[in-house]
């Protein structure tokens, strides 16, 4: 066990508090950490629509603790924060399209919970590394590319306002209490355990969704918008990375996939591994190109400079692992909305 | 009356709505609209601590339409918004003190109440222009000065990350709905109306709360830091100006003094002028210190260039005034926290 804030070199034996754990990338991040040894406690409310599924942790499900509490419930969580060693902070509502149509929901969710979850951590353990699961939406339609962590913040919907409070939150924990936070900008993850059977999230979970269902993929506009496409493995690796960071480490990192593929390049990729007819072009919808921005990947040099991360999984692999998965989960939607945003 | 956004050349017989309307700016804009003919509706909740005071509006008692609802209220707010052709946005919690002490109270003031508010005016009135008043905290410690519009934005307290949030909606109004939302990012802002029986405000509250009572202002640190201050009818003027501004104006605007003058250089005037005994310095309380920003005046080069604002207030006239305001006014504070922040 480390004291205070003291780096370690691995995780056995580690604490560790996962707090959106059987989300996405939670569940994919409890189950490396379980492999690689640690304590893992997972806390999800499962507030519907943000990607929780109890059945994500099912490979691990006895080598979890596992609490069902709102993050913000201080009294709740009072008891499973102290003595955690890294935070892992994943919890939060991820969808552009649901925040611009109910924005109270995504302030309490992503602002009002995070301000109470981070004073609990600040009065019961600040010696622990926290590591907050940002998002690249915070510079909104890019200015530059790829876009480095210096890029003006921009965000294009209520989402990427909040993602972007909830960071300066964390900064605030670092410059006024000297505690160990950390951001990563996250690219767009994709990969097995992905909510593709939810509406109203990204263009890839309902390629994944329409894909699997044999049907075929509707790209809106042209097709050739680029996206740095970050399979979940890579960006589980990430948060590995920085919660065994020293003090050294920066208050915030970009963690994207830094070679750009095209919307129409995935959506043939995809097609082809899963066997579905090829996909078709669409003019987008009025809602969903209000809040696009355009072509994004990120400059993630900051990242290996300091941490060796370099994604590792290309995008026809960590399709085709995507697929095998949900294939072999046979986890299949309910019925699909094609028309997501980016 | 204009209709759809078309710029005029007065405020002759404009209607125009002022949230945060009996507060220190609030109060003075409403009372210069009046006198420039405009047919003004304020709406103050009065928040305590949030520097509403009814008697602010004493001069144009029966001149403007008061109302006391919370702006998030929107069915209240409902019928006081369309028609309107500009509002003057300018509800808010200010202090930085408290914000650290409550940072979910800030967060329901500045975000809750405006991400409602805003919603209403979108739906309700979209074609009015809206100036909302932010402020140079956004910024937070300098990374260079004079601080221009493209400064990063590192807020160093809650109420900075709040009130960048909200910008943030005004810029999603703009882009998502084509509305004519403007930010005012406000400096140092001082005279008549200020809140000085107020506790936990801005440092000049204290100086000229302390100076009218006769005592010696107590300056932090070597008094050497510097701070761009502007007279309250410089503020005004500016937010008048970009009232009257067409499709052309940008999304924010800098409107602090651009000369700088040092703390110690204001606690040596207003203490001349007030008549009080010379300040004294003291070491920063560290609760005081961490969320100090060090020097900061703002470049308002652009501003300047768009609308011709250029504040014409200087220190010891923009002191002379305020003493002479409150000394009218026989409004003196009950108590004393001689301790603020800048």
């Amino acid at each position: 066990m480390t004291g205070h804030g003291i780096s370690r070199n691995s995780y056995q034996d580690a604490r560790v508090l996962i707090t959106g754990g059987m989300g996405f990338i939670g569940s994919n991040l409890a189950i490396a950490l379980v492999r690689q040894g640690a304590r893992v406690t997972v806390v999800d409310s499962q507030v519907p629509g943000c990607g929780a599924d109890p059945a994500n942790l099912d490979p691990v499900r006895d080598q979890v603790q596992i609490s069902t509490h709102d993050i913000g419930d201080a009294d709740a969580m009072r008891p499973l924060v102290p003595g955690q060693e890294v935070i892992f902070n994943l919890a939060g509502e991820i969808s552009h399209v649901n925040s611009m149509t109910n924005p109270l929901r995504d302030l309490a969710i992503n602002c009002a919970a995070q301000v109470q979850f981070l004073d609990l951590c600040r009065a019961v353990n600040p010696h622990a590394t926290i590591l907050y699961a940002s998002s690249r939406q915070v510079y909104g339609r890019p200015q530059y590319l790829p876009a480095d962590e210096e890029h003006p913040i921009n965000p294009a919907d209520y989402n990427g306002v909040h993602k972007h409070a909830a960071e300066q939150y964390h900064f605030l924990l670092r410059r006024q209490f000297g505690m160990r936070t950390i951001c990563l900008r996250l690219g767009n993850v994709y990969g097995p355990r992905q909510a593709i059977d939810q509406d109203c999230r990204g263009f890839i979970d309902a390629f994944l969704r329409i894909a699997l269902d044999g049907k075929p993929i509707v790209v809106f506009g042209d097709g050739r918008q680029l996206r740095g496409m970050t399979y979940v493995d890579d960006a589980v690796d990430a948060f590995l990375r920085l919660g065994l960071a020293g003090p050294e480490a920066a208050p915030v990192y970009n963690a994207g996939h830094p070679t750009p593929v095209t919307l129409l390049e995935i959506a043939q990729t995809l097609s082809e591994i899963a066997g579905a007819p090829p996909p078709q072009l669409a003019p987008f919808p009025a809602d969903r190109l209000s809040i696009d921005i355009g072509d994004f990947y990120q400059d993630t040099e900051k990242i290996r400079r300091d941490f060796g991360w370099i994604p590792r999984v290309g995008l026809r692999e960590g399709l085709e692992k995507t697929v095998q998965f949900f294939r072999s989960q046979q986890k299949r939607p309910p019925h699909a909305d094609p028309h997501p945003v980016s």
